[in-house]
């Protein structure tokens, strides 16, 4: 037996998110579907970042279990045959029997796009948030520096997490403009249900002149939810990178 | 009555290109069918560039008449509302009266992508043409310059042209990498049936080694499409902004 973690990409455009749920097509069940025909197994694989139906990603991480022989970095070959065209595995290693990837130390980047111009354009239509409404890039970058570092991030986490806690790390935020599209992307030690797309709802807040950056001290200790911005659409999120740090994750 | 110009955007993923043709959807259909039912007049639109099946563009243009008493500039909004969303007028505003798009003088800029990487990356799959195989855009910039000028591009002209002359003129093409994605930027005076998607076939096959670079100079001369590259696929190619020169274009 060894256990293969698989490197996901995918549109998640047409998907209920990752996680498996009864009655619609989902990342994780055309995983489990795809890989459970390819070896003849019952396999069911495990996810790093469940992400949100509509949320796209260029790097989520999966493992499972396999008795089968061939080489774990043939994987992403086979796989990718049997795989729709919106869900492609970009690399496929053998990792320690006990690695989890949920259990592990990492640094997980995020990138929200939005579309700041005059009219919506179709062709960056699935993969960013359209708003006319003028954002002020400076702003939002003040507002954003309020984020960096370790900060209960209650305030900015769906009040349907199950998280023990809300303490997280952000080890970096920018946010960048080039030509009408607008990009904030931001690395961190976890991310609480939601968080990324109402740290993006909170500096659009900031940059069309709703809030003022320094407000942004006050919304972090407020640990409530209702003094932020609104979650931002989910189009406009794509999980970019996931990267395990730490002891065991050196190993993988 | 009163000539209106639209800078069109589209994503060509589910239309049968621009033109016109009984029983599909295309870009010309879609745009005649919103302005009828706004205008209540029976309107039939003139395109600049009659892009293929597939083709994107950030910026097309088409001309109507119509009796409307609507400032032309307000069009925008109003046809917005009644076009799906992979179709959306970027600006609206009044021309001369016997303004044509197609016998003024212009200046077009197409953008081939190609994603040159191990696997198929989603969220790129719809705007770019996939190949594992690697380019070496050095080599591709090397011979790009070959096609600079004035020359007779019959080689790198669909057979099925109608065009009375093969002779165009390219201001500028460049090759720009960023990431895993290549960029094939060319603007023209005019651009022959299939001409830019040849370009990017035949840069592709230098870029892979199978031309040098050097032989463009032979390719162009043969005045002979058999001499060139594959015609790349539709989907990476994005009609990225028309211009209009000279005399007439400057008033408009």
């Amino acid at each position: 037996m060894k256990r293969v973690m698989l490197t996901v990409a995918y549109d998640g455009t047409n998907y209920h998110g990752w996680q498996l749920q009864p009655n619609v097509t989902t990342i994780e069940s055309v995983l489990n579907e795809a890989l459970s025909a390819l070896l003849r197994e019952d396999i069911r694989v495990i996810g790093a970042s469940r992400t949100d139906t509509g949320v796209h990603a260029l790097g989520n991480i999966a493992v499972f279990d396999t008795q089968a022989r061939m080489p774990a970095e043939k994987f992403s070959y086979a796989l990718n045959q049997r795989l729709p065209e919106d869900v492609r595995i970009q690399a496929s290693r053998e990792v320690p029997v006990d690695f989890h990837p949920r259990r592990q130390d990492s640094r997980k980047t995020y990138e929200y796009k939005i579309l700041n111009s005059a009219f919506p354009m179709p062709v960056y239509r699935l993969y960013s948030h359209f708003t006319y409404v003028p954002l002020d890039i400076v702003k939002m970058r003040r507002a954003a520096d309020y984020l960096k570092g370790e900060h209960d991030f209650r305030s900015f986490c769906s009040v349907y997490t199950t998280a023990e806690t809300t303490v997280r790390t952000i080890y970096d935020i920018n946010v960048e403009k080039a030509g009408d599209l607008i990009a904030i992307q931001v690395t961190g030690s976890g991310f609480l249900y939601n968080m990324v797309r109402i740290i993006a709802g909170t500096l659009m807040e900031v940059g069309r002149g709703n809030l003022s950056p320094e407000k942004m001290d006050e919304i972090i200790a407020a640990c409530d939810r209702t003094k932020a911005g609104p979650t931002a659409p989910a189009c406009g999120l794509t999980l970019v990178k996931y990267e395990f740090t730490g002891e065991n994750g050196q190993s993988v």
